[in-house]
């Protein structure tokens, strides 16, 4: 167990940090942009030579339109029946998380289908494709510009990898395809510097409710995840750590209303300690 | 200006606040719902003696019903036309927010309209009304349990008292209603401990997307604030700024398309400095 002492100390220092945007230390703060300094690229250059375009018909999709359903009906689905989705569905995802809508200036924002403080839009996305009907599987990484996507290279053993990057939760193994967002530290830190950090999680939390709410229109389920094996991530999509580093995943996969009860069964210590 | 070093201090730790959560001295942590302590409250109790119900025919409301077109259209607004909305409007707006669809076990955890790591769900839900059919302006607290709202306190000077909470953001008294979100840690630290503070950022991003779509649904304007004066929010609703602190605010308003061009004047800098 970890010393009591510490323990309350990062209790203390976790809700300073929530906190910290409005102590004093932090009046004078001068940011990059202030200074003149130059801006960092609105998203990260493609990774490889090849870029596959991804459609764009998503009136084609059978949508559920009706809003009130989709949030009551929006949960967490951890039991994946591993059935192929199509790639417009993924590229509907894509879009619905990050995808570009319009560019405010010459290259000083990205407006998109989520918001982000300063419109500064701190993330990239990565997928480990599993089940997506014309993609071979392996890493891939979204070009929003072009609305892209692009394959980094093959994984071995699939089911392994995702469960190993998400600390062991091998449920999410059956996922047709895992979403893994990164942040770019700087390119908000230009703009904001030390205030940039608590925004970023938020902002995360915005892109993350997108694809629950797009799960629900599609008929798809998914489960988000705020813990996950850092270094792993990182090392799937060669993230530095440091410039750029995991800060939120989601698999997604195809849910049948038959496993209600195995969705249950997650919660089955509620039931067992009389919670 | 703030001295370099410390600057360059606090970003560092703003990066290793985010990927805190993968570091060694992590491990061995045992959090209070391990150690068998009592778990607090799911919601926090009334302030008062009188809960006002809240109308629940949703489907009264004229909602814009298309998705795709609730993602393309949902943007950040910050003109706001001073007409008074329907409080039918307003509990929809609280129920896509905050809603609880359901309560897990006897009063382990509710799972509401938003997710919430480990369905902890650690905050409470404040509005400054101002121009709500039928509502006295003034302070109020969501009672999600029930769908009800408390009247807290008349406020003097609302428009300023909006301003000043906001860092001066003088456009947002103008809102009809402004959202001011708190924070309960022991809530989330209860079963997530030193882990609870990064989920919760990322938690209050899942609350602030689905007010924007509700907005969106409602043609209605918002437009999402993480940087507020924290002891002045905290003030106008009594939280202790400890066991209870703001952590996202958001006003909402009456728009026109009328004005789309007031709406580009706050983003001016960007074509003056040919950004």
């Amino acid at each position: 167990m970890l010393n009591p002492e510490i323990q309350k100390n990062l209790i203390a220092e976790g809700r300073n940090f929530i906190k910290s945007f409005s102590a004093s230390p932090y009046d004078n703060f001068v940011s990059d942009q202030q200074l003149k300094l130059p801006q960092p690229p609105l998203v990260k250059a493609p990774m490889t030579e090849q870029a596959l375009p991804l459609p764009r018909n998503f009136e084609d999709l059978d949508l559920r339109q009706d809003f009130i359903a989709l949030l009551t009906e929006r949960r967490s689905s951890r039991v994946y029946t591993q059935q192929p989705i199509s790639l417009l569905q993924l590229s509907f995802m894509l879009w619905a998380t990050q995808g570009i809508k319009d560019i405010r200036g010459k290259s000083y924002a990205t407006l998109r289908t989520v918001p982000s403080g300063g419109a500064r839009h701190g993330f990239e996305t990565y997928l480990l494709v599993q089940h997506v009907e014309g993609l071979q599987p392996g890493a891939y990484h979204y070009l929003p510009l072009g609305h892209q996507l692009e394959f980094l290279h093959a994984v071995e053993d699939l089911p392994a990898a995702i469960s190993l990057s998400l600390e062991g939760q091998s449920w999410a193994s059956k996922a047709s395809v895992v979403f893994y967002w990164s942040f770019l530290p700087y390119r908000c830190e230009w703009r904001y510097g030390i205030w940039a950090h608590r925004v970023a999680l938020i902002d995360a939390g915005h892109v993350g409710q997108n694809l629950y709410l797009a799960c629900a229109a599609l008929g798809l389920g998914t489960c988000a995840i705020a813990a996950f094996d850092l270094a792993v991530c990182d090392a799937l999509f060669g993230l530095d750590g440091e410039e750029e580093f995991t800060v939120y995943a989601s698999p997604v996969g195809t849910i049948s209303p038959a496993d209600q009860k195995s969705e249950k069964a997650f919660y089955q210590f509620v039931e067992d300690e009389g919670l």
